[in-house]
């Protein structure tokens, strides 16, 4: 089968090669699904360049999501189940070999979800790094009843779904951007209060919004020093979770604000937030994201490849990480997957 | 009365002069306070540089805490009981106009604590905010149910109150200092776990240590790129908080310990700490604390200077802060307090 390979944690071209590799095979608990896409993440980004939060042995296949169809299943009756079915799956996990810019893959039957009928396998591709991670971020502010909430990154796929589902929660969002063209955007997309944070007196108007609306909770992608201007920002006792690290540099915070305001910078992890929930709460996620995936989980794709062409995939969408997603597809159009 | 007086919040010698002022009178609630003395902080330190949690209207009188004897009070039963009593009291608080650095105070009754018979005015004009700070600290490791503790600025007062309680209650502390000389000091004390930050080899020495004694929570008092260091050698799902910033630098924090292996930063202060507990509560501290002022809780004194002499006070103690606390007596030996 053809995967794609890279032989250091080093993000250089040189180090990623598409190969030939023997076709793996299903142990206990354990299914082979036949890859149709997945798409390029940051989170993908992060682990080429040895940041992500764990490395697999080299060479590795990398691709933390997609989609596909489960053609085969080691013994188990989770994996038996799925057999025939079309799926979302993951593969960012160290304990799980393979990764999904591949043909086939040998996961986890647990880290595989079945995907509903009016759910194609492009969006079913980036159903789990995205939506999840936009749904599980609401869900803290939902659920710690927050009356706002601030973002960075706000023009990002993930930033967009949490514009959406500000919307439709009716929950204020605060977004912020760093180019003049991501707030067009935002605000096509009907966003009320989106700030530049290029612009003079950003601090000034991102307190004053922090104040007003009371956005006692924040998202961050980028960290650095941005960490610190939102959370300056924020009201008393606020807190602000670091989902991402765009900017490369570590989070800062100001000490006054972690002392005399009682704010604090936490981080959030999809993988940790999902296993503190019981399998139903898992399966209840996955329902309810589905059933958004055509609406306000809705990806965006701004290029479709094939695996050999995964370099020039890497170098456009870390260019233009607003444009929309990169999906590289694994079946040819010859050969679909059933 | 003999009062000190700043002009503006820059922290600069010629802003800062010791004047007459009237002699303050008491409103309902109130007790007016014969000083006897108030120690210089790094709180203070940040006061009068603008740097703390409020500012009070210029100009002002600086001096956090301190002791002294209740010789009058307003309205109220709290003032009346509390008439004649020695007590540890403070003005940390932005509704109390004046300062200890003074030879009378008005303050709230309820920030006075009266002093046991065998505490003595020097040790009670230090005993809020070290002390209980120590304490509250140290309570939160305990309750949390911690193994083991990380802290920076070890040999500071407070430091070193932290190794003594940790002494007191079977839990072990890891110290972090910049000095040689602060090795030593802390050894001499019969520290176990201590470690220079300026040598090499410190960040694998600090991991090792962290993680092998299960240092789950952390005292940071300096911030900057010491709180990332030490928030990246605690084991997962660690809590930093930070106290103090004698960096004066924003603190740091490594993007993949928030979001992948679970760790945060808070901030912790006395003042909020006490409000979250009842009136018994804060009681049972005041009363724990007062019995531990002349063992675990005891403070150290490198100078004992008149109010007049408060610049050569802060200049001495900003220069040499591990070498004890410079206290500063506001009632002449002549005229000592009842």
């Amino acid at each position: 089968m053809r995967a794609v390979q890279i032989s250091a944690y080093d993000g250089k071209p040189e180090s990623l090669s598409v190969v030939d590799l023997p076709m793996p095979r299903p142990g206990p608990g354990e299914v082979l699904v036949k890859v149709f896409a997945s798409p390029v993440n940051p989170s993908d980004l992060m682990f080429l360049q040895g940041l992500y939060g764990f490395k697999k042995p080299l060479p590795a296949v990398p691709g933390f999501e997609g989609s596909g169809t489960v053609v085969d299943a080691g013994p188990g009756m989770m994996g038996r189940l799925l057999k025939g079915k079309r799926v979302a799956c993951a593969a960012a996990d160290e304990r799980i070999v393979g990764g999904m810019w591949a043909e086939y893959l040998v996961t986890s039957a647990k880290l595989c979800i079945p995907l509903r009928k009016d759910v194609d396998l492009e969006q079913g591709a980036v159903m789990l790094v995205n939506p999840m991670t936009a749904w599980g971020l609401m869900e803290e502010a939902r659920r710690g009843g927050h009356k706002a909430l601030v973002q960075t990154a706000a023009a990002s796929a993930l930033g967009r779904m949490i514009v959406r589902l500000g919307q439709m929660f009716s929950l204020p969002v605060i977004n912020i951007v760093h180019r003049p063209q991501q707030v067009e955007l935002l605000r096509s997309l009907g966003a009320q209060y989106v700030l530049n944070s290029e612009e003079p007196e950003f601090e000034t108007k991102l307190r004053e919004l922090c104040h007003r609306l009371n956005a006692t909770i924040g998202f961050d992608a980028v960290a650095g020093d941005l960490s610190l201007k939102v959370l300056r920002a924020q009201p008393r006792g606020a807190r602000l979770l670091v989902y991402g690290a765009l900017s490369l540099s570590p989070s800062q915070a100001d000490p006054a604000s972690l002392i005399f305001d009682g704010k604090r910078i936490e981080g959030f992890w999809l993988s940790a937030w999902l296993n503190r929930k019981s399998l139903i709460g898992q399966l209840r996620v996955a329902r309810q994201v589905q059933k958004l995936l055509s609406s306000a989980l809705k990806t965006e794709f701004q290029a479709r490849l094939r695996l050999n062409d995964t370099p020039r995939g890497l170098h456009q969408y870390a260019t233009n990480m607003t444009g929309g997603k990169v999906l590289l597809l694994a079946s040819s159009p010859e050969n679909p997957a059933p």
